[in-house]
């Protein structure tokens, strides 16, 4: 339990028991599961889908394709508008992987027609509100005219309509997440009966984990493909998609120095481990919540204990008058992180599955 | 030219300009030059200050000691509060290299009373108003209690006093920065007075780069650990520690979507390679700003043309009118990043050196 460094503490259970919870509600709905695997990144934890029967994937960079393609992993969406620049490696993987990619843009047909060798399948990457990348749902003249340059080259294979609905992080109540959720499937169910008839096997495909966490109503979506409910943080929790216990990461940090008078622990874990995404919450930053660590795992804090600042390696840790006098320096504190995906990428070499 | 994936690029000649223009900074007013290696944590840009004349530097835990003591760094500083945990690791280097460690807590003493067999230097850690680590510059009990305990034990020799000023972070403006600095070095100074006679030898060292840069008077001050300066960024940039053209590094990142009609493209750069760090500028979140890259290096865009948010691998960029025109889908844009020593963190495998 003295992790010296901080290390990204594993729940495998928990992370089984949201991935059987996940499945199950895909299961029910009648929903493909593709989980995305850009929150963990890790072989080990892929394979635990795989033990629960799961054979596709996301990912949401070439790197991250070719790694778990490596892997055995034989059907995998890029679910990232196309970068043409890495064509190449893409056109390799599709030589012996089923690789599905994402358009948006027409001028990448004009590079793929160059390049590409074999077989792929295309999602159109689709916009119902978000704001990042995508035709807007409305832009049907921009969709039809991508379709039809698809349908031109023999190799791409059109599969469907592909959301992420990020703006679901937004939202200010479970409520908000579910209209915005709503809003999305019903401009999707439009785009949906515009293409059924010469599409018959269309998939649409949505993604972010809370509307996949929260809804109930899948009406017209054929393909979900949450990742961040696997590990889950506290960004989830206080948008209503999980609970604290839910939580199956926890970040290990060394007691480096003790501030009884502020309230406050210094703790080896910073920036560069956590990642610097914070919640605004009621007038205060907050960089992740705590836990006490015990020999088979953690167990959170009240969360008027937090994480207040963050530097490259130290985090300031805001403890109440109680909880302070019970650290000394040497102890180790565990933080529960506010976006797993950040740091789970930063900690990708320091790690430790707790079976 | 075309990095298919993001990609740090490392202007040499700048860096090379940053380092001399520290350096001769240093000598004018006959202060120790210990750069901060945790900006670039590379041993090439090591390299760099080894040819100009350095051969003691700053680090910020015991792994970059380790990393840069393996190249032939003999004199390695290690300013982070000691996390005991790792006092095998320390001990084990500092049986063939210079090692000074921090202390600001009593109970270090004893765990370093049971591990330790080699030499440590040893710096108390002052704090002179930033808050984070330190024993306050006013509570000087502790300082002599703490000095007291290390006298005591034979391997530690007792060096100084240190202090990263990091509020000049928040500080409004250049005015701001320079009075924190003159804050620090009055209460330094102080303190110094105090040791001096016992310890003539005693050495006040100040890190920050705000301070660093701007400052024109260091009193009583005989040691700098500057780091971010070898890179800077356009949080330096802001506070008036450098121009856009003193940064020597850019985030080469590939265009992969435009949405003219929302004045935005997006990239492929995002959160895992840039870091989530952001500023705050007139009401708008800023997350770097732009550069046009040529063959050889790179030209700042003006600063209406930025980052507006990152997610995972998607950065979303906000060009004017006539810029959005000028690029399409495979062209590669630079990004100024917001804070390098993160963006080089998370880029370290992933870097280019400009000659």
């Amino acid at each position: 339990m003295h992790y010296k460094k901080p290390t990204l503490l594993i729940n495998k259970q928990q992370c089984v028991n949201n991935i059987l919870k996940m499945k199950t509600k895909a299961e029910l709905h009648r929903l493909k599961f593709r989980p995305h695997f850009k929150t963990h990144q890790l072989l080990e934890v892929g394979s635990w889908f795989r033990r629960h029967g799961v054979s596709a994937i996301t990912v949401s960079s070439v790197s991250m394709a070719r790694y778990f393609a490596a892997d055995g992993w034989e059907d995998i969406t890029i679910a990232f508008p196309l970068n043409v620049l890495e064509l190449s490696e893409i056109n390799e993987l599709a030589a012996t992987h089923t690789i599905n990619i994402l358009l948006e843009h027409p001028d990448a047909l004009l590079w793929i027609e160059k390049e590409l060798d074999h077989e792929l399948g295309v999602f159109i990457k689709i916009d119902t509100g978000y704001g990042r990348a995508g035709i807007p749902a409305t832009d049907t003249a921009a969709v039809d005219a991508l379709i039809k340059g698809i349908t031109k080259n023999s190799l791409l294979v059109f599969k469907g309509l592909l959301v992420h609905s990020g703006d679901t992080y937004n939202a200010a109540s479970t409520a908000g997440i579910l209209e915005i959720h709503q809003h999305a499937l019903a401009q999707l169910s439009m785009l949906k009966q515009r293409y059924l008839e010469q599409f018959p096997d269309l998939i649409i495909s949505i993604g972010d984990t809370p509307s996949c966490s929260l809804a109930n109503a899948f009406s017209g979506v054929d393909e979900i493909r949450p990742g961040n409910f696997i590990y889950y943080d506290i960004m989830q929790f206080h948008l209503g998609s999980c609970s604290l216990e839910d939580i199956a990461v926890c970040v290990a940090c060394p007691v480096v120095a003790i501030h009884p008078k502020r309230n406050e622990l210094i703790v080896y874990g910073g920036g560069v481990h956590l990642s610097k995404e914070a919640l605004q919450l009621a007038g205060k930053k907050v960089y992740g919540y705590l836990a006490l660590l015990h020999n088979d795992g953690w167990k959170p804090l009240p969360t008027a204990n937090y994480v207040k600042s963050l530097s490259q390696e130290h985090g300031i840790v805001h403890l109440s008058d109680e909880l302070i006098k019970q650290f000394q320096i040497g102890d180790v504190l565990g933080i529960l992180p506010v976006h797993s995906c950040l740091s789970a990428n930063l900690l990708r070499n320091s790690f430790s599955i707790q079976e």
